[in-house]
């Protein structure tokens, strides 16, 4: 907690004494929102220190697993807010990193203003990386970095924005609270019972959830809701063991031909999903939340090209309606070898690891059980351990399918709440007109917020969109971060 | 060269010497032939011998491409022709491993006979073997090793065979070759030029091919001709790298999606291949050919329960009705990742590998022409080398296809010939009734022989069928060892 009056703290202030502090020069081509604009005037003043902080984050191994090095995360994440005067603390249950909280008290205050972000980071195979992916480096404009992107940037930028905010002293008129969890790549498996335990400490009137990237065309968006998850890994069976291709080839089923088979039952030409009742339930977009999904530019042409597409799925929807549906991909595919590893056998199975995104109006069990469903249409006995010889000699077709712990709900605040339309005018008087999407296509557990907390989730992106973010080469553009820093102290500042 | 009259050679002795030489016991469980039963009394009495000369060949690894130690099981192989008084050299072109060539001449005999095998093994990864793979360890009546089976088996019955057979000193009636390939696992890419170059001295009046399995019923079968083939690996193209599934899933084409719909668009649900043309030109089976396939054994429901399935393709048919077909096969399927290494992706590429197994009538540049066929039929560009941007973004679907060198033909020899009669009725006596087959499943390149010789092929297995050849824990049951010497002891004096 951040105390009003003292050592460089948020001294009451007014707009004409920000600007006072201003060039002339830089007014010309400020932001018509004050704290922006300082956060301009710092970061301009202060790049390399600013870069060098954020690469010291970088350089933590964070993956939520790794026990010694998140922690060591931990500490470096409450040690960026206390270095600004945030008072923070560990919020711990057992068996999961610790949440690092922190919080800034306004005298004077109506709201509080929960900013919301994660210092963990999604595995990795570091034999993909160009360089390693906790050596931080810039090439290009870009820091390559696991989390450079997702999601340690808004942590970097929040810093940064107090700095800024501080340096012109300005006034907050928010309560404003930090919450920034260790294990969202990993699912966010304790974030609920967290959320529980915590309940009054983590109250607010909106959570700010700092995670995502920006529009592709590199707009600021606004996003008021996340799809939801479920991840299903199936495996169908063929012979025993490993057969020879030629005595056995076209007798004994093959099983990535079943799977083959099975995974294209799934979907038509078009891309969209065959599965009964797939679509049925999604709560439909109001008149707001349509006409802001028209609004937002079409970048598709534009994104084909840098991603070397022929052509999208979707039967021509754009990109950003498609969000606003649930989805069904499979993130990969595996039956014995292929290429120079392969040999002339029959498989003996074949795996593919799907996942489902979800909008409002239909839950992940439901998601679930509606593909285990159309699985037993296609003719598969499904079972979820390992088939024994009885039960693969019993049927004809046999599916192991395993639901991901983990998975969860979709949610969508409303755009036409105050807070909704406060937080627009802030983010368009800071960084211009901005892109409003009713739901981004990345999951975050927001269900959970409302669910325990009953505070709306408002998604304020600032990383691009082209990070690679859960692949390798994760890179976060330079200009996002300064902008970010300017969108961030805006939204401080409210 | 073996010389008649030389020490301990094949002096000439009648039947009635050999029956003599044995016990009364022996001969009254003794098959008819009596080199078959001169070898079973002989094997009776050196077990330990033979095993152990036998364990000594397989911990020679044996991969075609590992020049080292594939030459050095060619001098194995040599050595243990040279000590049964085979005279042999080594036939060599660039490039490839030796062939073991050897020869015994028989005074008075009218026909040739070749007998081959080859003593090179398929590749493997050693991590998936119970036992390191060039350690033969005896379990439970099999022996362990990498080629126990396929294909140094039959090197080793053939000297014993050649052991028993100077031991009651029988009479050859024909001139024996030997012709042991070192690179069949790989392809044998250079068979050809070596049968090309050293023609005069591999001519025969048949080849007698010792590779592949006995039938699963375990009764002897003698099969007239090999399935050819030739493998392709597809590979489809998504987005230019791997995205992340929420923000791009189900807008950007999935290319494992992609990909399991072109495999399953190349099969029917009972596992017909759908691909234009694709059985269009199959030579019929002679009226001969047919009624063997109709007296073979019916061992489906065993197989089924030895490979734990619960159905098999081919609408019905039998296993050695469908060996008459061609065949397409899944090898191996990969797409980014599975289970527990899986990550929210989109994947960049899929990759499949397929082989085809070819019947007479149909020859391998055709079935793979027609595959690519089907491929573009699918609305695919072709490419045959890794696609470019533009070439990317021209086209809604491109497939990088590579047909792998080393494909070929089938080759089927009538099962009426006189000298087919004769090693039928010269099996019969050996080993009782044999199963008959007009094809085997595998692939040998058989095609060759004819072409270049203008020799007939027939071949004459001896290793179990549930042998685990081309995968890991290959493995030979002894019994057919046994079997094995005194089905070769027959041929070798008929």
């Amino acid at each position: 907690m951040l105390q009003a009056g003292g050592a460089g703290a948020f001294a009451c202030q007014r707009l004409t004494c920000v600007l006072a502090a201003l060039s002339v020069a830089t007014i010309a081509n400020a932001q018509q929102n004050p704290a922006a604009a300082a956060a301009r005037q710092w970061r301009t003043a202060h790049e390399s220190a600013i870069l060098a902080e954020f690469m010291d984050l970088l350089a933590i191994p964070n993956l939520a697993r790794d026990v010694p090095n998140i922690r060591k995360n931990a500490a470096a994440v409450s040690g960026l807010l206390e270095k600004r005067g945030v008072k923070t603390r560990l919020l711990e249950v057992p068996g999961a990193p610790p949440v690092v909280f922190g919080s800034i008290d306004s005298p004077g205050a109506t709201r509080t203003l929960v900013f919301y972000a994660h210092y963990d980071g999604q595995p990795l195979d570091p034999k993909e990386w160009a360089t390693p992916p906790w050596e931080p480096v810039v090439r290009d404009g870009r820091i390559y970095a696991r989390s450079a992107s997702d999601d340690k940037a808004p942590i970097m930028a929040l810093g940064a924005a107090l700095d800024a905010l501080k340096a012109v002293r300005i006034t907050l008129h928010s309560n404003i609270k930090f919450v920034f969890e260790g294990e969202e790549e990993a699912g966010s498996p304790h974030l609920a019972s967290i959320l529980e335990k915590y309940k009054d400490l983590l109250s607010g009137d909106v959570w700010l959830i700092c995670d995502g990237p920006v529009h592709q065309s590199r707009r600021q968006q606004i996003v008021f809701g996340a799809r939801g998850i479920t991840e299903l890994d199936i495996t169908v069976y063929g012979p025993k063991h490993e057969l020879h291709s030629g005595h056995y080839g076209n007798w004994a089923p093959n099983p990535a031909m079943m799977l083959a088979r099975l995974l294209a039952s799934m979907k038509d030409d078009e891309g969209r999903v065959t599965i009964d009742r797939f679509y049925d339930g999604i709560e439909p977009l109001s008149e707001t939340e349509r006409r802001a999904v028209a609004e937002a530019p079409d970048v598709d042409r534009d994104l084909m090209r840098e991603l070397w597409l022929g052509s999208t799925e979707g039967g021509g929807k754009k990109l950003v309606e498609l969000l606003n549906l649930p989805s069904l991909n499979i993130r990969g595919m595996s039956s014995a070898r292929t290429g120079a590893q392969a040999s002339n056998v029959v498989p003996a199975t074949a795996t593919a690891t799907i996942d489902i995104r979800l909008v409002k109006g239909i839950d992940h069990d439901t998601a679930a059980a509606r593909v285990i469903a159309h699985i037993r249409k296609q003719g598969y006995y499904v079972v979820d351990s390992e088939p024994d010889a009885e039960t693969r000699m019993a049927h004809a077709k046999v599916a192991r399918v395993v639901i991901e712990p983990g998975g969860y709900d979709a949610a969508r605040t409303s755009m036409d709440l105050p807070i909704s339309q406060l937080v627009l005018r802030t983010a368009e008087s800071a960084r211009g007109p901005v892109v409003k999407l009713p739901t981004m296509g990345g999951s975050v557990p927001l269900y959970m917020i409302d669910a325990i907390l009953h505070a709306p989730t408002i998604t304020v992106p600032i990383v691009n969109h082209d990070n690679n973010q859960h692949s390798f080469d994760e890179n976060l553009r330079i200009e996002n971060l300064w902008d970010g820093i300017e969108l961030l102290a805006a939204l401080l500042a409210m």
